[in-house]
């Protein structure tokens, strides 16, 4: 008997940021995998599984998943925001690949939800009005050098940039690295956006300029938009600014 | 008197991707704007004013919703998707920073949503498993020449690359360009995804290869998702393939 895997997106943290579809599978699962906090987040229910392990086992939790399923289960693999994005839906497609034939049997669903930035740019206006691309800054699983030259093509494309993963205990200079690499390329005035668990009771946003970024103001949790040389600042009296890219420009690309 | 001006992401297009908190907006506001095709999807209600208005309307859209709300309205204005790609957030943003003054006593939300990009992701698997950019192919608000440059700039990159407003009536040649500017750069059998009204009744989704994509096969409600050179398709017996890119790469930039 196989049974079922679906990848679900938890969204940014508020329950009301979460999806009715995803809700149900969470709710309905036998079996739920995934990242400690993110489990948190949900409550314990008498007839459910869960299985917890540590932030950087995706490859071996996507595999444990793959089995449970495999062995009749109805089984959720719970990624924070989007699970298509830097979260679990690749880990567990590239286990599928790697594993037994009949893992291929198993019926797989992935349920989206907002990601981090999406969150994040919506603390702030519309950072993300225009082109834009996500990054992840980790070097665990690339070269760094691969990193620096993404980020160098994407500003000399124009395109806005949000950071995914942009620092870690293990990962302690990369994004300062990244600033400095972005700062060659863009105008010291840029806006950066720092956003850090948007939604959440916790949230911390904070607004600032390519020349003054440092790494500093980020953590594990954080997810960073750099705008584009054309993203804009509108002040407002006695409340926060608003960040925005146009929808258009009529500058030449580089 | 000032009211409230919210932007809504309605997601997709599933009712069971809608969030708890976009519904809730757009439950309780007085004014509600948007696309006609938009609006559509919520249920009429006696006590709300629904302004429908045309697709190429944003800044007109943007100003009358400023407006309603700058006279004390509780205004919503809605996007499908995440109303900061390539949605109503930014132009929202454009309107009140020319606009008069007093705009910006205007309180203003921006709700996320769910992304058409992320949403046709989730239906073949992971290809925005790693780095990925959005970008417009439309040419209304920027030149040609600068999509083209940021689509050579992307492919070099390795990015995934995800195209909104890919084709209309008035743009009828710009996706196969687009095409055909991607195949000078990337393999011929790099995995290309047209995902159209994903979650919804009218949902088509195919997966072909770079080689021959072309433009006869989307519209104006479709997300296309270019693949990496790494990008993979898994082969299942009696289903869709899985397409999906890796979290890492050991190749080196270009």
């Amino acid at each position: 008997m196989t049974g079922k895997l679906t990848v679900v997106g938890l969204g940014p943290g508020s329950p009301l940021q979460l999806t009715p579809e995803a809700d149900a599978v969470v709710r309905n699962a036998d079996d739920l995998f995934g990242y400690g906090p993110y489990l948190d987040r949900l409550p314990e229910r008498a007839a459910q599984r869960r299985h917890l392990s540590d932030n950087r086992q995706e490859m071996q939790r996507a595999e444990e998943a793959l089995k449970s399923a495999a062995a009749g289960n109805c089984v959720a693999v719970v990624s924070g925001g989007d699970p298509g994005v830097f979260g679990m839906a690749a880990a567990v497609c590239e286990a599928l690949e790697q594993g037994p034939a009949d893992w291929r049997h198993i019926e797989i669903a992935i349920i989206p939800g907002v990601s981090a930035m999406l969150a994040v740019a919506a603390r702030v206006g519309a950072p993300l009005g225009h082109d834009f691309c996500a990054l992840s800054l980790s070097d665990n699983l690339k070269p760094w050098e691969t990193v620096e030259r993404r980020l160098e093509l994407a500003a000399t494309a124009g395109f806005v940039i949000a950071l995914y993963n942009p620092i870690s205990r293990a990962r302690p200079w990369q994004l300062d690295r990244a600033f400095e690499k972005l700062r060659a390329i863009l105008p010291a005035t840029t806006v950066v956006v720092f956003g850090r668990a948007a939604g959440r009771s916790d949230e911390r946003i904070a607004i600032t300029q390519l020349a003054q970024a440092h790494g500093g103001n980020a953590d594990m949790a954080t997810c960073i938009i750099v705008g584009s040389a054309e993203t804009r600042l509108v002040e407002r009296p006695g409340t926060a600014p608003l960040v925005y890219t146009p929808r258009g420009t009529s500058r030449p690309a580089a």
